[in-house]
């Protein structure tokens, strides 16, 4: 007998009938010999719904009170569930981030998981329920306040419960069959990977993989809990991810597959004066914004002008604010202009086997030039090749890089279930 | 400085414009120098929602989870409201039922408060803040689980909550102006009280006024909070419930006003054996159902026959519950038919100096009688006369009675804003 944790996603349990068909699958693990705990997202649209109620009483509500009025949506679905569950002859219970043991810091709409103390839990497991916490909420223990975990906070609940609950796997179910060797809207034959590496699985999250939250797969590779994306549409066999690069044999695959994104923005700080430490103020002072940089540029300093041009990319949610921090330094650091540009797109290609494979990068830039593909920005990581390039082009990067690396397959065509299963 | 509790129920933050009024009105008071908190109700027809959505899932909602579902409405309009504070430039904290320390019994869907253990409010207020605290609802120490309070729980947990703070006055703001003579919608000059005594309003609670719930009543009287009903849509006086019958001089009104029901329903037991332990039989089986009988009549045998016929009234919802639990005992008990009959009205005269005016029944009974109202049934306690009536007379009733005790007054016309404020 197993300890299954399962996560279900807002557009699983978007309504009456959605919530019901989720309630069988759950009895039927059950049935089959399983404990089950499910963590359960806000139905379809009422976090939306609770923010537009915000926006109407004040345009930046605090986040004591934010969290409060969010926390309400996770509490409507997890109690349908439960009595939808009970309604099928089996006996459910649900429980708040709080009555969970979800313990968290204490800041409000983006709190990390201190710990979890699942006692309430593991007892309602133990009568013979199926327990239904919600996700994306806890407490702080510091404030006694309820919190919430922010985006991804539903998959980060799932996987750290089951590391909390010793759970043998955690199931997060979405719209999608699982982890494919590319978006599948881009690149038709694109090939469901059926085992993906932690390592690997956190480099396609940051790279705009939207299947699981880079947050989740941090925690899951961490307490070494299996994770295995399913679809809640299908029967399919998803996607687990599991296991580390270091463990993979030699013949195993090189690549696993092509992430693309194209929320970023791009920023450049035209005539830094070529000096020590003045990157260095610039970046502190993004830094002190909170602004999470990505990839970032400095180009060599030409023509005897002692100045150079510092470009880097960036959250497009984050560059208004980007923009207003430099503005702050622009005297004193000295920089010419600032520039903006919201059209590129990223791609990146993954593989643990790319470490011990040097032909690798060599293919990939042949791929990208004989498609005619401009390359504006370069990093690399062990594991990885990102590439910035224009938005108009990134899809056809996208299929130019996976048909190169033949990653596709046509025995299983995928199937995208619309929504983003958050 | 005065610690003042307020209430607010449902149609008075029915929507956004509503809460920020709320909002207004409840910064006016602290700034007049008082200490505040507030219990509200879920918005409008939030409650209504969620009830629509859980009989989509099944009909008959388990109660644990049924309390989960139904506590998120609270949780909405009181971080909402602490919003719209906040936005104001005070400070505001919402506490949901178990955060305020509203411990009840383990009964859900009709839990009573067991006891209140506000520390983290009067934290919040000693902090100056405005604590908003979730009505209806409170959590059972027994089984650490989420319970609600069923009908009137917002005013009980305003009014407990007053008791435990020690408040100055528990207001509760509805969608009228007061407590009246009669309901104005009947009788166009039914006179606004100015104050009315725990029992009087008890009464009047009873027998079929809607203004504050009979719970609430009972609790302030207890704990001797004075209960201050007003209008959340005007700045008008309101009603004062505080003191008691027995500290009322002689002078003061005989008649407090007219109560009226039309939601009880008649059954009439016919052929009931007349010997002893056959009508206990019938009312130890409603009993068992958990139906609370209002009015009961008993006939005299008459004509030799042996048998006699038992009527009495009950709210209608619990009428069906009823004849079930009824046809059960018919054959042990041996009656002869059931008859249900749900075109009744009631009528209540209430004051608390009838005890010591012999003459009032003389004179209500000559009043319906010159309207042509035929009594069906009639019951009395010291400071109450009741009777039924055809619920087409009941009208015409209210007004011959509140006319023959010259209860009007033509000085303030009474205003109804619609809705019921629960």
């Amino acid at each position: 007998m197993a300890l299954v944790v399962q996560k279900y996603g807002g557009s699983s349990v978007a309504d009456a009938e959605r919530i019901k068909r989720v309630a069988e699958r759950i009895v039927a693990t059950k049935r089959e010999g399983n404990d089950v705990v499910v963590v359960v997202s806000a139905m379809g649209d009422t976090t939306d719904e609770l923010i537009d109620l915000a926006q109407q009483i004040v345009p930046v509500p605090s986040g004591r009170e934010y969290d409060m009025l969010l926390t309400a949506g996770e509490r409507i679905s997890m109690a349908l569930l439960a009595m939808a569950i009970n309604s099928l002859g089996d006996k459910a219970e649900s429980f708040t981030g709080s009555q969970a043991g979800v313990l968290t810091t204490s800041v409000h709409g983006r709190a990390r998981i201190v710990n979890i103390t699942p006692g309430r839990v593991e007892n309602s497991v133990a009568a013979g329920n199926v327990a239904i916490v919600a996700g994306f909420q806890g407490f702080s223990k510091e404030t006694m306040d309820i919190t919430t975990l922010g985006r991804g906070g539903s998959d980060t609940t799932a996987v750290a419960l089951a590391a909390a609950l010793q759970a043998d796997v955690c199931e997060i179910y979405t719209d999608v069959d699982g982890v494919y060797s590319a978006d599948p809207r881009i690149v038709p034959n694109a090939k469901r990977l059926s085992t993906v590496t932690y390592e690997e699985m956190l480099e396609l999250a940051a790279c705009g993989a939207k299947i699981l939250h880079l947050r989740s797969v941090e925690y899951g590779r961490r307490y070494g809990v299996p994770i295995h994306v399913r679809s809640s549409f299908s029967n399919k066999p998803g996607t687990t991810v599991a296991g580390h690069m270091e463990e993979l044999a030699v013949e195993d695959a090189i690549i696993s597959g092509v992430a693309h994104d194209r929320s970023e923005v791009k920023v450049t700080v035209v005539g830094v004066p070529d000096k020590p430490g003045e990157a260095a103020a610039i970046f502190t002072e993004l830094a002190a914004a909170e602004i999470n940089l990505d990839m970032i540029v400095q180009n060599i300093s030409t023509g005897g002008t002692g100045r150079t041009d510092v470009s880097f990319t960036l959250p497009g949610a984050d560059g208004p604010a980007a923009l207003a921090a430099l503005r702050k330094v622009q005297a004193s650091v000295g920089f010419g202009d600032l520039l903006y540009d919201d059209h590129i797109g990223k791609l990146s290609l993954v593989g643990a086997g790319m470490r011990s494979h040097p032909g690798v990068s060599a293919k990939f830039f042949a791929a990208l030039a004989a498609a005619g593909i401009n390359v504006e920005m370069i990093s690399t990581s062990e594991i990885r090749i990102s590439v910035v390039c224009r938005d108009t082009d990134l899809d056809e990067a996208v299929r130019a890089v996976h048909d190169a690396f033949e990653l596709g397959s046509d025995e299983e065509p995928a199937v995208v279930y619309g929504g983003t299963g958050r």
